[in-house]
Parts: C-alpha cells; sequence; structure tokens
C-alpha cells in the first residue's frame, strides 16, 4: 500500500473513531497489551534482526541499546497500555457551556485531533507508547520510524492491528508507513488534507527538519537548554542539591540542566564549594572570565558563546555569574529552548519577577528543573514535552491530542 | 530598518509586554484609540493615495470598497480598540493549580504568545484591529498589510506608535513591513526565532500559500464551505428561515451556506417550496440529478464535484438530496472545509449523530450557520476563525492569542 492509501484509510478510521466509548477504546488497548505478552517470541526475533542489521552497520552502542528489545522491556510496553486504560478519557469533555440573549446555547466540547503522524528514531517503544495515548484519545495514528527499527515496527504493528481486530477499534486507526525513504517522509509533511498534526520525537536534527519543511501543523518536543539561576539569597545547601540534582540525576534527558547561573554575591562565597561539588560528580565545567578567575583552583574551560546555547545532554556544564535576577533572566531568555528553569532565592520578589518574565514551558523557584516530566505533572504517560507555544507547552498528555468543538443547540434561531 | 530589525525590536518589545498591568494595556488602547479620531484628516490624506493608485491600477470597485476609509470607519475602527478594553484581559488567569505528594506546587498560569506576525489583505482596519487584539493579549505584532494599502497602514501605524509613547506599552510592540516585496513575505514565514505565530487574513489563495510555506506556526483561519442538512423530520417554516437566512443574510462571508442537503422523503414533500423561496431572493441553484427531476419546474443547473467544494461567497447554492443523517454526515466530512454546519430535524437522535460526527468547528442544530462569529458567540472581537484543529477553532477571541506556562513553587524539591 502507498503512504497516500495508509493515509486515506486512517482518515477513514478516524471517522469512526469519534463514535466509541471509553470502554471500547479502553478493551482496544488491553487487548493490545495482552497480544504484546503474547508474542514475546515474534518481537524478540524481528527485533534480532534490526539489532543484526545495525551491528553489520557498525552502528553506536548507544542506538543499539535504544533499539534493543528484551523480555522486561515488551512488558513494559504492555504496562503502558495498561496504564493509560487508567487516565481520564478526555473525549466529550464539555470544556464550557453559556447561553446567548437569542437562546442559543453554545458548548465546547472536547473532541479527537483526527490523524496523527508520528515520526520518531529507533525506540520501537514509541510505536506502542504512541499508538495507545492516540487511541485513547480517539485518534487514529500514522506511524514513521526509523528504518533501523523497522522489522521490529512492523511486527509490533502486526500484533497490535490483529489484536484490534477483536475490539470495536477499527484496526486501520495504526497504519505504518514502511518504504524507510526520505521522499516518504517529505510526503507525509505535506499531507494537510489527512494529518491533523505531526509529532516529531528525536534528536535535533529530526526535528528541524520536520517544523521547517511541513505544512501540516507540527506540535514541536524537544530539546531542552536548560538553566538554573542561584540567586544573592539562596540557601547554599539548597542551591547544591537542585544544582547538582539538575545537572547529573539524568543527564541525557531534556529536563536536565545545561547552564548554571550564580548571582556575583553568592559566588563569592559559596561557589567553589558548589562547583567542587559538581565536579565530585565528575562535571566538566565550562566558565565565563569570572567564574574562572573566582574558582581558580578548579580546573574550568573558557566559556564560548557557543556553551550558552548548548544542549550537552552529558556531564557537562556551563557556568556564567551575572548582576542580577534581570540580567539571569535576560541571559536565559537568549539562549534558552523555552523548555525548563529554575530560580533558587530567598527572595519571593526575585522568585516573581524569575517566574514572570522568563519565557519557558516550566519555571521553577526552588525546585529541580527534573520535574518537568507527565508523570511528575501527574499526567501519567506523555507524547513528548512541547517547547512551542501554540496548542500546547510542556508536557503533553492526552488533553494535548485533542481538539474541540462548538456544539450549538437551538430552536430556530437565525440572524 | 530590514525586516529582521523590526522583528528583533517586536520580540525586545514582546519581554516587555510580560510586566505591563491591565491598566497599562487598556491606557495604550485608548490613547490609540482617542489618536486616530484626532488624526482623521492624515489618515484620509494617505488612503486617497492608496486609492488613486489603485484606480490607476484597474483594480476592480470591491477591492477599492475594501481599501477606502471614510470618517465613520475611522471612528468604527477607534471605537473598536475601545470595546477591546472592555474584554477580560486574560493574561495570568490561573487556569488550573494542582499540589503534588512532594509538596510542589504547580500551577498553569496564562501568558502571552509572544510576537505574532499578521498578514493580510486589503482591508486597512485590520492594521487597528489586530494591533488592539494582540497588545491587550500582551503580545507584540508584525504587520504585514496588502501593499495596495500600504500608504494607509504607513500613517495609521505611525499614528498608533506616536500614541504609545504617552503609555507603558512600548511603541516597538507595533512594527509594519514596508518592503511590499514577496521575498519579504517569505522571508517572514521563516523567521522561527522571532515569531511565534502567524495568522493570515484573506483570500484562499493568501492562506494556502501561508500555510504552505511557513516554518512558524500558523493559525489558519477561513475559508467556509458550510452546510445546512434538512432532515427528514424538519418543520418546513423553521428549515426555510435557516436556509434562507444561512445563505442570503451576508452571503459574502466565511460562515454563509454554500451547500443545502435534503432528506429524499422531506424533499418530496417541502423541497420545491423551499428552493422557490431561494429563487425569491435570486439565489442561483445548482442540484444533482435527483434534485433537478424533483423541482423539474424550476430553473436549477447541474450540479458538478466542484459545485460540492465551492465556497460560492455570493448568491448560488448547491442543492444535494440525501437518503439519511448518515449519508449527509459523510458528504459534509468529504467537502467541507470544517467551518460550520447545521441539522435542521426535529429528531435528537439524529441531532446528536450529527453534531458527534460532523467534524467541523461549529455544529448547529436548529439554528443558521450564521453565528459562527465572535460577537454573536459572546466573545467580542475576533482575529479571525480558525478552521484548524491546533491551538485555536472557530472564532478566535483574545484567549487564542495566548499561551499558557506552569509556574511551579517548591520547597528545595530533587528528584
Amino acid at each position: 500500500m502507498t503512504l497516500l492509501e495508509k493515509a486515506k484509510l486512517a482518515k477513514q478510521a478516524a471517522a469512526q473513531m469519534l463514535t466509541l466509548t471509553t470502554e471500547e477504546k479502553n478493551k482496544a488497548l488491553l487487548t493490545m497489551a495482552d497480544a504484546l505478552e503474547n508474542n514475546i517470541s515474534c518481537i524478540l526475533e524481528a527485533n534480532a534482526k534490526d539489532i543484526e542489521a545495525a551491528k553489520q552497520a557498525n552502528v553506536t552502542d548507544a542506538l543499539i541499546d535504544r533499539l534493543a528489545l528484551s523480555e522486561a522491556r515488551i512488558h513494559d510496553m504492555a504496562e503502558g497500555l495498561r496504564q493509560v486504560v487508567e487516565l481520564e478519557d478526555p473525549i466529550g469533555e464539555v470544556l464550557e457551556a453559556w447561553d446567548r440573549p437569542n437562546g442559543l446555547h453554545i458548548t465546547k466540547v472536547r473532541v479527537p485531533l483526527g490523524v496523527i503522524g508520528m515520526i520518531y528514531e529507533a525506540r520501537p517503544n514509541v510505536t506502542v507508547d504512541a499508538t495507545g495515548l492516540c487511541l485513547k484519545a480517539g485518534n487514529t495514528v500514522l506511524l514513521r520510524g526509523s528504518s533501523s527499527a523497522l522489522s521490529s515496527n512492523q511486527m509490533l504493528v502486526k500484533i497490535l492491528r490483529e489484536a484490534l481486530t477483536h475490539t470495536k477499534v477499527p484496526e486501520e486507526a495504526v497504519q505504518l508507513l514502511e518504504e524507510g525513504t526520505r521522499e516518504e517522509v517529505n510526503k507525509m509533511l505535506k499531507m494537510n488534507d489527512y494529518l491533523d498534526v505531526l509529532i516529531p520525537r528525536g534528536g535535533a536534527g529530526l526535528i528541524r527538519s520536520v517544523v521547517e519543511n511541513a505544512s501540516v501543523p507540527v506540535l514541536e518536543t524537544g530539546a531542552g537548554n536548560c538553566h538554573v539561576y542561584v540567586d544573592e539569597s539562596a540557601k547554599p545547601d539548597m542551591a547544591r542539591d537542585i544544582v547538582v540534582n539538575a545537572k547529573t540525576h539524568r543527564p541525557a534527558v531534556c529536563n536536565a540542566a545545561e547552564t548554571l547561573l550564580v548571582h556575583e554575591s553568592w559566588a563569592r562565597e559559596h561557589l567553589v564549594t558548589l562547583l567542587t561539588a559538581l565536579k565530585e560528580k565528575n562535571v566538566e565545567l565550562r566558565g565565563c572570565e569570572r567564574t574562572r578567575k573566582l574558582a581558580e583552583d578548579i580546573s574550568i574551560a573558557e566559556a564560548t558563546e557557543e556553551d550558552w546555547g548548548n544542549e550537552y545532554l552529558g556531564y557537562t556544564m556551563a557556568v556564567a555569574i551575572v548582576d542580577s535576577t534581570d540580567d539571569a533572566i535576560d541571559h536565559i531568555n537568549r539562549y534558552s529552548t523555552k523548555h525548563s528553569e529554575a530560580i533558587v532565592t530567598d527572595s519571593e520578589e526575585n522568585a516573581r519577577n524569575f517566574q514572570k518574565r522568563v519565557d519557558s514551558a516550566a519555571v521553577y523557584h526552588n525546585a529541580s528543573t527534573r520535574f518537568t516530566d507527565g508523570f511528575e505533572f501527574g499526567f501519567g504517560a506523555e507524547i513528548g514535552i512541547s517547547t512551542q507555544k501554540l496548542h500546547a507547552r510542556g508536557p503533553m498528555g492526552l488533553p494535548a491530542l485533542t481538539s474541540f468543538k462548538y456544539v450549538i443547540y437551538g430552536t430556530g434561531q437565525i440572524r
């Protein structure tokens, strides 16, 4: 089948999804979860082919790790689907309702987005996770995974679709693109007649390419150049705990901190202790001139302009000394990717100023940036973390996969 | 100044807007309104140049009418700004707030989008209307009007900006592009670092071009191929009133109906009367074969495939007979632009089915499609009517010009 044929089927299926009940959708998710666990050996076999091909192609161990499934990882995927069953169904919720003087009763009702195009990289679990969230929110999904995971994705989708034939959700609701070419993706980016939204998940390059080339609306997820600012009145222990946690708890994820900003007067007293704590965690430091001068006994490379904009995703941190909260805010608004930022301070005034003026999805007072996450926010599984300002911002749970419409009740009103 | 310089200034101004109070923004709108009324002769003079140039270029009377300002139209623009003052300020509203088991207090707060790029056609009043709405919602605006209205727009923006110098809103919050070239627009469509959203307003060609070529997120407004479906149990008088109103009350606007669908059994009894009423209003009809056969005494042209997808914006209506509500729904979902549709019926069941399955921004039971409008919904002035499903759908008032962020209060929490 061609991309166009698959997109048409997904759109037809989306129309069918509008009449399903919560129970029918949940039944489909549970049936899919069971099917995954009943087919572990097939999945591992298909996955082994991808791993073998990846080894032949001499890819990095990190990539192979992302690609590799195991019995435990398959159980995790199934468990993930079961967790989505527990989430409240957003569809049909009446968001607002009011009467007009002419007697019209207007309601604003949550509805599915329609067809969601997912474009993602190596991890095959995204195939299952995204499908579960999209279906629960009443959408259908057109999946375009990495060609390096094609064999795994084909097997997963085959199992999921076979499971759906035993439920009210049409199997056409899950479509996998299998051509694996650049042209296929390029066509997908322009399918405004069939796709309601595109969600790219993966590295910065993938996301940029989708944003730049798509005419279908995009939910931009992604890059996190997160900052922690330690203000004049920060408690030294709290500052150390938050900075060390934000940087080193899991440095490869988007909500890890990349740049540390420190108020000049606090720095004079406490900077050396703080940087020593980071060094003990094997963090490589890149500092501004004032930082290097103040902490001259610590080995700190010179930070370049590039460092301020860098998402290291590893054990490296840029450090700058600033003269005020306003300077910290200006630095952040200049270099941040609008993901998550934190201020550590005892000053309510500086905290409110920081939270008002920093233009990012999540702005913390006295807490680690690591909390920007669907589970930590209490949303449950997320489809990604939005760094754009339209439609959805921050961790995107089920409501981010919905739209609304106005349903209006009249008795013959005309203008 | 170049486009880039103007965009940078708009972005800097957007950062300043974050700290303004409602009173400060309202003061700016009132000052702008007064300034317009104090400069009527300058505005008319500048507008006369545009009109003169348009006449030289032999453009249509309709275009000249859209371009032309008068003393009354200038008062209307000023009054429009004063009405926006009366609208509730959406900024700072706490949309949700909750506590996490670890003690984090999370709030979801409404914030401005940032910098809004408006791309629009002839009407110079959009310059003022859009500026008022954008500023009230705490945004700055980069305006790109039609080159045919350049002289008028330059004068309007000059007056608005001069007025802002007497207020807390920075005059850089309003930027007008003046180059008038295609390249200028093309560059604007790609300014993801400076623009948070683009809103095109104008004909279908303009909107399609922006959607297809922009990498900045777009709020798609526009085309309305709206349908009225008259069901089996529709009251004949109500059906006639709604159909005639939806088609003829103001046929040139997007919420006017373009296609009439009629249930076969209702048609046998009442179609001739209904079509006669349309004919009396000088509506030209294009019908399916069954329609033409059933109403053979009425002159009805043969509808082609193209008619079903056409937004006539005038006194023309396509008519088709269908066998059921489901057939009507399928027809609508196939040809509609997802704007507004109505069902006229006495059957609650058919009405609920129609409202659930029709995938449009506004779905009416027993009312005219003409109500899809910011004022009719009670929102006040609107920036356009969204026909996409992301971010905003239907009439877009001030909340559509906002985003949100998570403001999180901790006491030293780490993961």
